[in-house]
């Protein structure tokens, strides 16, 4: 016996929800090491006005409702672990409207990134979120995400202007505007990005875009040890280089990268780096920095034309695939934490010895000008699990003592919820009254970020 | 017969409540042409446990809290406009932390941004917040406040990592960290920063801060209208241009500055600008600039000297008292609107087109690479300011019709309540229903931002 609920979608929009097995159980998954849990039905909504109408409905029946993008979240914030609806965005990909002398643009929640700036090409701009797959913005808004040009342009709260929202009920509303600035009111844009689809559906999205660099260059920088590597990158801080990407790999993540690509880089604490600017300014900075690596005793490679810096970037972005092919048939843990950039040494040397301590294959990639570090733990069975699960909870206390945070950009899900009370405190009962004064019934993504 | 409250604050700290009437007359006004409205009585806390202990009297007794720091808030924020405790901050004035590895520091809510650079100095670390005026870290948080150096470094929203904050029951929560990032939960450090201590007190503040540039160089540019220097800066801002300051002044407005400094700009449409960075790019970015200035007519006056920069940033901050001198005797109703830089020139042109037909002097100045504008709008007697009330609801229409703000940093108080509604819509429900869920009794700050 299906839900009445899903009977009364179907009234309201006939032939559109889809109850079939397999569509289900695409729907249940994310990228992760998560269970996977199907939604009763899907619906694939095509515009704010669907979005509201099927919202009404869950509501009058108490039927849950999770949001669901490309599905490449990956602490399982797309599982439908209470049943419901997943409400699918993909067809949302309009592109609104684009503002090239403000340089924002407002796109639907379904639109990726890579189609955003594929439109974008011709106007000069971009959005700078450097994620390492394809992902809606939707998605992108919802889990506060941003990659690998943090240290430049910051994360998806710094680069919206405003959303459009779908409350619990149905009802639509317009939160921010087009202005770069506002003391008007709450911060409603930031509440809601972030807050993976629990205390509303984000339909559209108006986004602050940035100007495509003058001048780009690219090297990759071989250190002794992650030491030597994060001091550099705490100097080039400080200097104020102009700097787009600065992202650490740790030697077992360089083995990884070798052995899926086909490279020979040395398999040991390196820095992958992109300066942006005139061309004056990244030659000169691209100079400096070579400076200060070489002062801490790396080897330095330089991508000598725009192919190299490309393909440098491509291997970057392989570094969780390649991670997970470390081990093939073993599932991963792929977790992130975000620590003051001066505790960065400290609490990777703490971690990485109880992870080899432990006799658990896990390499390290990050964005290490945020202080942002991701590690991919593979285990084989539920004896691994276990060990892995203890070390997860390990760096997580590590990352909260040195003043850091449970997840710098993956979201919280199911995987993060448990560490809720040890990071905010107290602040997590302001944020349950929240949840509960907009999402009274509990419908939207239960069972994430928090338990009522 | 005072209220009970006051005897119960008394019991609790002992020779601290103040009740005279000049102070209570002080807590009451702030910078603006808002009524003066004294609170019944005034307590100095010394600390986030003083604020807690304040703050759970006055909750069991529903007694209002209205916090105060220097005073410079021009919306009536700090007015107690339903009697109450005048909670003031201003001798919570620590810095408790300062790492300079990690550029960031925390200080109490009522140590001001001059005090916090001061300390500072050494570290050749600052924070990027340059106001017009003295003002505490919590007036500035609350309040979203910004100023000249937005265009580079963002807003208080942008330069704040964590916050202590607290509750009306007196509960004291700590909301983000230290991480330049977190995808941990909902955006709580983004929902009390704005919120003009409706939903809460804030008593410390973690902030970002940036590095003391290499080089500055400034200068000022004198243009045939405001759409020349627009345009201009619509140019500039698409170069990429290192800028650190681009401020916009109308003619009113020079020549308020002018008689009110005893200089001899030409009184007219006038950009000052500050480019920032290695010294290599601040001569080629500032050529760059004037080339495009150039190319709308402007007459420049580079500031040869850094004393001369200094002269210039210290006529820009004279704006808000030269524009009242213009009158003197005159009061003022001084407000901000932001727009999408691109609707600049037709907002102001169609506002000043208004002004000029009902006869009002309201010189202009904003912070133009923000779409960021005040007005200083002069009035003497009923009559002119009931005229003065008309243009100030006409701009802010314009403003939202431009897709824009009622407020770019100036904070909603008293003065933009009444437009709440047309910019947020039924958003504003969803900022009801949150500070309802946050201060049930309504003792916060009431009749600021919102009503019941």
């Amino acid at each position: 016996m299906s839900h009445p609920a899903i009977a009364a979608l179907a009234a309201r929009f006939p032939g559109r929800i889809e109850t079939g097995r397999a569509i289900r159980d695409q729907h249940g998954a994310g990228d992760s090491w998560h269970p996977a849990a199907p939604p009763e039905a899907v619906f694939f909504a095509e515009s704010t006005a669907e979005v509201s109408a099927a919202l009404a409905v869950c509501h009058a029946h108490r039927f849950p409702v999770t949001a669901f993008g490309h599905g490449s979240s990956i602490e399982g914030q797309t599982q439908a672990v209470a049943g419901g609806l997943s409400l699918d965005l993909t067809r949302m990909t309009g592109i609104l409207r684009v503002s090239a002398p403000d340089m924002d643009a407002t796109v639907e929640a379904g639109c990726t990134r890579q189609q955003l700036n594929a439109h974008l090409r011709d106007t000069g701009l971009f959005l700078p979120i450097d994620v390492g797959t394809h992902a809606t913005m939707g998605g992108l808004a919802s889990t506060r995400a941003s990659g690998t040009m943090t240290v430049r342009h910051g994360t998806m709260r710094d680069r919206i202007l405003g959303l459009t929202v779908v409350l619990a009920d149905g009802e639509v509303i317009r939160t921010g505007g087009r202005a770069r600035k506002s003391s008007s009111g709450y911060d409603l844009t930031g509440l809601f990005t972030g807050a993976e689809g629990t205390l509303g559906i984000i339909t559209e999205v108006t986004l602050r875009l940035a100007g495509i660099p003058e001048q780009t260059a690219a090297g990759l920088y071989s250190f002794a040890d992650i030491g030597a590597a994060t001091e550099t990158v705490v100097e080039a801080l400080q200097c104020g280089l102009a700097l787009n990407r600065i992202e650490l790999l740790d030697g077992l993540q360089m083995q990884a990268i070798n052995a899926y690509n086909g490279t020979a880089h040395p398999e040991t604490a390196t820095l992958m780096i992109e300066m942006a600017g005139s061309p004056d300014q990244v030659a000169s900075d691209l100079e400096i920095f070579g400076d200060l690596a070489e002062g801490h005793g790396a080897a330095a490679v330089p991508c000598a034309t725009p192919e190299a810096a490309t393909a440098l970037w491509k291997l970057r972005h392989s570094a969780l695939y390649a991670a997970r092919a470390l081990r093939p048939g073993a599932l991963s843990l792929s977790t992130d934490v975000c620590v003051p950039v001066s505790a960065l040494p400290r609490v990777i040397a703490a971690i990485q010895a109880e992870i080899a301590a432990a006799g658990i294959v896990a390499p390290l990639h990050g964005h290490v000008g945020d202080g942002n570090f991701h590690l991919v733990m593979l285990f084989d069975g539920p004896q691994e699990q276990q060990v892995v699960s203890g070390l997860h909870a390990r760096l997580i206390a590590m990352a909260l003592e040195a003043g850091g945070t449970a997840t710098g950009e993956h979201g919280v899900g199911l995987g993060k919820k448990a560490y809720m009370q040890a990071e905010h405190g107290p602040a997590l009962g302001v944020m349950r009254r929240i949840k509960a004064a907009l999402d009274p019934q509990g419908i939207l993504n239960p069972g994430k970020i928090l338990d009522p």
